[in-house]
């Protein structure tokens, strides 16, 4: 059987940041139905170093299995930090429908979670982003592509001037990226981007570092100032910033709401002006799913290498 | 980044049932003794036409994940039971290291597992396989490349007689098949093959079959006259034969043993000549890992198709 492979550079001809984002939001409303549904997550640890996550997913008529790394120390030895393979299945006979790759879907699927948040739940005003990486670049881009202003901020300077340039955003310094009304971390998790009492009312935080064990981008007393919002209830109270609430006895589940139930209309969203609003992003595997149908759609006006298998 | 890619003729090119054999028994024990792991494997449910499983393994310096498929109504449509994908990290850097045909993989390590436990476990003399299938037919060659004769069984006469010519067996009737030494049944677990009093002292079985819901290939009755033995506790109570033995009150995780354990030396195998073996298996990712570093090892041998992610 011969299977399309789409390559980095395909992905990004075939999905652009408007398409990806609205996809990924019908793909939270099909999940908040039941209509798309994914088992949890599996991570295999391959610490210090890193980690691989099988994540499956079901809807559309497909299957998808995205096998991801994150391997934080890449980067100085030349190497991304995730990298790994979409498989896209036809869910009516198994068969092998596409190959795609998973760095370039996730970062489209990242940066359409982080915006979508930040529209549904923030203000309107000003929006920046912390973290110049490959998935903060990518939440850049969706920005851009809506029409939005965006403050960049890297701790490596001249990182966040050459992305701000390229993707035509406005480099800034941490306390400027931090006083903007919507604010996205895309950080490593390692070091906590907002202390106790570091956050101004009315502001949103979509927060999107913090996906596996140790890692944090909010400070557990910080999440008491705030609404608290995720991807997913069971990935974000086990994986996320949540899971440190959690563990505090902090969080409890009534206290957040699941950013599909906002979407869909079953959950209130923002409820004032004054209100701090904060997302915890993990990363879902039907996002990965709407990005990559997005991209099948695409297909034959692409020229995809094959492979046999 | 360039990766190779092994279709069904590379597998088989680079990886012979007696290598296979060895490899598979390599690593279980690895398994056994924890220097290889293994998360539980993910079911992505598509009944009533099929299911997906996402089954990842860590070992070797490599990490594993194997997306396969059982969809049991395919072949009537020319379609195969089996598909999917095999990919190959290093563990060290998360870098995708070659992609593999699944269903190749699968037919190798099924036959090694069921000629290994059937080596380990029974007695020598007459061995027969039941259900001429992909891994049916995977377990004759692993059979005859280890020298034995070889008895074999199918509901489709015809198939049994074009698979026994093909592959150097003796096609027979299913009394006769039943009534061998070591018996490995290969079905799609939907009619049970060992009915309550049909074992018979000194035999060995495989069964193969039983690896999703509702699916068995012996009666509960009739494993109470066996001892037991399984690739995998977790895996097999929850979804293998030994399941309904679990549910019905009449298998206790005592009463079974893990081959790996056997082929360890850390538990008994056999105690008697009349004693009657049966091991459940439902196929672990480590035997994949298995497999899939020993194409590795042959890459340069084959010309290769690369894909570039």
């Amino acid at each position: 059987m011969a299977v399309p492979v789409f390559s980095r550079a395909h992905v990004e001809a075939a999905v652009t940041p408007e398409r990806a984002l609205d996809a990924v939001r019908a793909a939270f409303v099909a999940y908040a139905s039941g209509e798309w549904t994914m088992p949890p997550k599996v991570y295999v640890p391959a610490y210090p170093a890193g980690d691989f996550r099988a994540m499956p997913a079901l809807g559309g008529g497909h299957a998808l299995l995205k096998w991801v790394t994150s391997f934080p120390g890449n980067p100085s030895h030349g190497l991304p930090t995730v990298t790994g393979v979409v498989l896209l299945s036809d869910a009516s006979n198994g068969m092998l429908t596409a190959a795609l790759d998973a760095g370039a879907v996730t970062a489209l699927r990242t940066g359409a979670a982080a915006v979508l948040a930040a529209e549904t739940l923030g203000r309107d005003g000003s929006a920046a982003v912390i973290g110049a990486g490959v998935n903060g670049r990518a939440v850049v881009r969706t920005f851009v592509a809506r029409g939005r202003h965006v403050l960049l901020y890297d701790v490596d300077a001249e990182r966040a001037r050459a992305a701000a340039e390229e993707l035509d955003a406005e480099a800034v310094s941490r306390e400027e990226a931090l006083a903007a009304d919507a604010v996205v971390t895309v950080t490593p998790g390692r070091d906590l981007v907002f202390t106790e009492g570091s956050l101004q009312a009315g502001q949103h935080v979509s927060l999107m570092g913090a996906d596996g064990p140790g890692k944090a981008e909010i400070a557990v007393e910080e999440m008491a100032r705030a609404r608290l919002f995720c991807d997913d209830w069971e990935q974000a109270s086990h994986n996320g910033d949540l899971v440190h609430g959690v563990e505090a006895g902090r969080v409890a589940p009534d206290d957040v709401t699941q950013l599909g139930d906002v979407l869909a209309g079953t959950a209130e969203g923002r409820r004032s002006n004054d209100e701090i609003t904060a997302f915890d992003s993990t990363g879902l595997a039907i996002q990965d799913l709407a990005i990559a149908l997005a991209a099948l759609e695409r297909a034959d006006e692409l020229d995809l290498p094959l492979i046999d298998l």
